[in-house]
């Protein structure tokens, strides 16, 4: 499960040799800016102390730790970005605190055991890449027994909702009469087989298309979480509608919380409430909408692990009850493509 | 060159066995409403007469073609897309006229010889794809002597550009510093290798970026052009600066014009002064951005050519001269994953 050197773990680091996903995520400013906070607010635990940045990419976090007072910073990257890091890190003046290592942390040997681990780890749906695995794995090898984890929890939630995107693609085929004067009406339990597949699609979900407060189905604690409970991430949910609507998909998303000493906690949030983020939320649609109504109930279990054929690749498996209709599972996996982001 | 069968063939119908890309090419009012309108233009041509309709999809022109007056339409498509071609001739009421076939053009056998060809075969760039192969094949083998061919001729444009997309993505990293404190300045020159690599990247194009007159570099009289001709597509240019800019680009995009009887010649243009299309236009990056000036002369040649590792991917070499600076050349290809379009 864990260490490098399989062909798909070569294909996953070289994703991150572009340029692009580096943009892409430090043009996340909801992202960056709170890893950012979060990690000055300990400026107090960081101070001369040894800190474990794990998948460092471009560095940025690590010259974060090095600014708020850190005595030393491993900056472990397995791609080839890691170059571009050790730059960075000289052009920031820092390179006498931060030092970068080419290599999976699985596999790197550090001089000494760390205070503090600091990851951006999470993935679309939150465990897509299954790179938490090896910040758990480096906690287990290299923090020191009370060390602290930035950030140090996260959690799962899901909310029923009426997605549009869906629906509009779908009613496509009724208004293709009136443009061209072909009938196509007829393709429309063709297209729902296609759009309402098995896949996770990711996208932002709008406010208003929200038909329930959240439900967190699934916390873990990055202090106390083993490989084998991230085998399966998995809880129940109960949410009671606001109202009358045609439900027609599960969201769910994601938070991570940053320990903050004498402060509140400084929560990372990806919930469609919030300013978005480049994680946006993960869709998962019903093979057909459902009618609820003022607390009608949509309750059930779901069930997070590795695919077989890609242990990198995340599915969600759902068994829930809408109303009083009868119990339905439907699982959901990440199409090839939309394969890798941080 | 032709027939079914490879593997590459078997993804490439593959892509066409999803809605999604039915849904987008019907969308794209552009290009199937002037379809329709050279269809119903051609009546005269079409009644009582045999048409092949080459790699049919929906069966949406076949249906036209039937409305509008042909007596028999074979609709050749190798996807399973076909099916659902059948169920859609059965709702408009048109199976006495059309029949679907499921197969490969090269391979599928017709009880006569027909009277007209039509096909929307174009990829990115005209050639991507290389379905233009197909159709010329379909003529060689199906095609009376002069019989007519919808479209019936297809040109190749470029203009030296000013694409602002990649210089903001490349600004983006002097950026970073103001926004984290973070100085990242030192990845521009990656930034550039990556951005500005030999991907053929294919976006809309803004008017106002287009630095001079277009030039057409090339045309394809359907009626004669040969297999062999296609194995380069390629012609000289030479635009002329309409002012001081920073060049840093070369747009390629397209038309095809459709034979109309005694009327003006009906065009689909994808050209960026024309309404936008699902095709969009073709970008070719250059190495580093070359200011120009008034009458400043952008000449050379370009050569379209399928890519040795993939037969359906079109690769772009272009040799250029900017006013007094010396010859360049630079040789670019479709990404993966940007594989499909019609």
């Amino acid at each position: 499960s864990s260490g490098g050197g399989s062909a798909q773990d070569s294909l996953y680091f070289q994703s991150y040799a572009d340029v692009s996903i580096h943009e892409e995520m430090l043009a996340d400013t909801v992202r960056t800016d709170t890893y950012r906070r979060a990690i000055f607010r300990c400026a107090a635990a960081l101070a001369g102390k040894a800190v474990l940045d794990v998948g460092a990419g471009t560095g940025v976090l690590s010259v974060f730790c090095a600014q708020a007072g850190a005595r030393r910073v491993y900056a472990v990257e397995a791609s080839s970005i890691a170059e571009q890091a050790a730059r960075i890190v000289r052009q920031n003046r820092v390179e006498d605190r931060v030092q970068v290592i080419r290599g999976t942390v699985e596999s790197v040997e550090l001089p000494e055991r760390v205070d503090v681990i600091v990851s951006e780890w999470m993935g679309y749906a939150l465990l897509h890449e299954s790179m938490l695995n090896s910040v758990i794995t480096a906690r287990d090898r290299w923090l020191k027994p009370g060390g602290l984890i930035l950030p140090e929890r996260a959690e799962l939630f899901v909310a029923p909702i009426s997605d549009l995107v869906a629906e509009e693609r779908l009613n496509f085929w009724d208004t293709v009469k009136g443009q061209y004067g072909v009938d196509m009406s007829c393709m429309a339990e063709f297209a729902r087989s296609c759009v309402l597949n098995g896949e996770i699609a990711v996208h932002p979900v709008t406010v208003e298309d929200v038909l329930s407060h959240p439900c967190r189905f699934a916390q873990l604690d990055l202090r106390t979480v083993t490989l084998e409970e991230l085998k399966r991430v998995s809880g129940a949910f109960c949410c009671q509608c606001f109202g009358s609507s045609s439900l027609n998909a599960l969201c769910v998303w994601f938070t991570v919380t940053f320990p903050a000493e004498d402060m509140p906690p400084l929560v990372l949030s990806t919930s469609p409430f919030k300013a978005e983020t480049h994680w946006k939320q993960a869709v998962l649609y019903l093979d057909e909408p459902v009618d609820v109504r003022q607390d009608t109930k949509v309750e059930g279990n779901i069930s997070m692990y590795p695919s077989e054929k890609s242990s990198r690749y995340v599915c969600i498996h759902v068994d829930y009850t809408v109303g009083e209709h009868k119990q339905k599972s439907k699982t959901f996996s990440i199409p090839d493509g939309h394969s890798e982001d941080t």
